[in-house]
């Protein structure tokens, strides 16, 4: 069927898109082991940016003409690789950013504001007439940002909201109504929260190191809403069973899914399935933007949000 | 010692307040049994305003002079039958009331993004790769608030941040930058989610009935940072179970504390223990305003900030 071009999805979450592409192509699933002979007729994949991309893969698919990335994320992919071999990255770009923030600023109340922990407590039956949980307000605590991309800037807002008094980090310099601290430590340093907001490369890989997690301190909060390999976690750990870190809040992780026996004695987290960007309406969205790449790219027309 | 005026704390989470008042005062503690001979001594009460305060003790309390609620609500104090017997009552007003805002939308985010029943499912080995959790977006979700006091105009505020569209119910008309709902059964009939942060008297007890819950709908998330009386909540359990309402979020209950199994089987709840306006900077500020009625009280100068 030359009318309907063959599409691989690499990940079994992304199984529900099928229902919305079959329609128009004939759709494989790399987890049930496609057959040898569409091997020649596989002409996009489709994949979630977080997972690393198989290279080798790719070489044995010579029809191949768009890796097609779910996601705003694309990580895995190593982009200047494709570029090399004429194969375009299409990515789904300012959908859900405005949603990974809200997810943010629910860790950072889930977290500061005990709402994860009152609830385990209650349901334990562990609230009592003796005693009254008693937690720090948000206001004038030292938000830190790592990252001012549209994430980034988005929890600035938010937190602005909540009576925090919100600095940033990046690597460049950037027009924006908050300041800039001089380095990633000297922002660790005068933050209570610090939340990490910026793209992952292979360019920082653990950028928050045991040192920015021992400058965060005893009362501080890390937020991870980006990728998990920005993070040190097996220091991020060590420093939460010994006191170097107050807390952490992640919807990110080095392994994704993570396992639940690595933290289950892990004191004072706050710990969700990568959902922040997950949201019926990012979806649709980034659905939409997925579907216009596919049909430019068998168009032979522009693609609609190529990775820049 | 008639230097030493003799106070009474009623609560027992209230007994961390000794430490700050014996110094001045000589300090009984309800549930400890003061002493026969004390009763003729005691010169204030120093209560939780959510708890009922008992008529029958005040009369055996010859020398009471002052009421001295500790927190900023007091409606379990009959303040009129306190003001027939020429008996006055300060409160803590204007303290938490942002506090409380915060983990308002703490609890909407908990629901709504699911983060409470995230971090239960990823530590109970949830989270596979097999499926995403999807949960819905907050932008132009229609936030209801019924009460635009101090509490619910903080609320309202920070939904904005977060790109949720705000209307209000109150009892009386009043300008603000948000529309005004006609009914409260319109408002929670308009309403994706329903936040009670009015003041709780006898004429609003029950106030969110089962008409109004089923109003929300299927669909809508109920949240209480103000009194548990305001909810019918048998109505809400019931609602709740056979899926008339969507979710509940709740610091506040009937009973305080609530048991654990009241709530067992009840689906699509996020509970914390009355945690929403106890923070360490509000807890002070409350304790500074209880010194200063105090001492205004015993040197017969007007109180810092009576009860209206």
């Amino acid at each position: 069927m030359p009318n309907r071009p063959a599409l691989l999805i690499m990940q079994r979450h992304l199984a529900p898109l099928t229902a919305f592409l079959e329609a128009d192509y004939t759709v494989y699933r790399f987890w049930e082991g496609p057959p040898a002979e569409a091997q020649g007729q596989i002409r996009a994949l489709v994949v979630a940016g977080e997972f690393p991309l198989d290279k080798a893969l790719i070489e044995t698919l010579p029809a191949l003409q768009l890796i097609a990335c779910f996601t705003s994320g694309y990580d895995g992919i190593d982009v200047d690789w494709c570029r090399a071999r004429g194969l375009p990255v299409s990515h789904a770009p300012g959908v859900n950013h405005e949603d990974v923030a809200d997810h943010a600023l629910g860790l950072i109340l889930a977290a500061r504001r005990q709402i994860a922990a009152g609830d385990r407590a209650l349901r334990a039956g562990g609230w009592t007439v003796d005693a009254k949980m008693i937690t720090p307000s948000l206001k004038d605590q030292r938000l830190g940002v790592v990252g001012l991309g549209a994430i980034g800037e988005a929890v600035a807002r938010r937190a602005g909201a909540m009576r925090m008094a919100v600095r940033w980090w990046g690597p460049r310099e950037k027009e924006s109504p908050w300041p800039r601290a001089e380095t990633l430590l000297e922002l660790a340093r005068d933050s209570d929260i610090l939340v990490v907001a910026c793209k992952a490369d292979e360019g920082n890989r653990g950028l928050i190191s045991r040192e920015v997690i021992e400058a965060l301190g005893p009362q501080g909060l890390l937020v991870n809403v980006a990728r998990g390999q920005l993070v040190d976690e097996d220091a991020l750990i060590a420093a939460l069973k010994d006191g170097r870190l107050g807390q952490a809040a992640l919807d990110v992780f080095e392994e994704e899914p993570t396992e639940a026996a690595r933290w289950a004695d892990v004191p004072n987290t706050v710990l969700t399935p990568h959902t922040g960007g997950a949201t019926t309406e990012a979806v649709q969205g980034m659905l939409m933007l997925l579907i216009q790449n596919l049909r430019a790219a068998f168009a032979g027309e522009p693609l609609k949000t190529p990775v820049p």
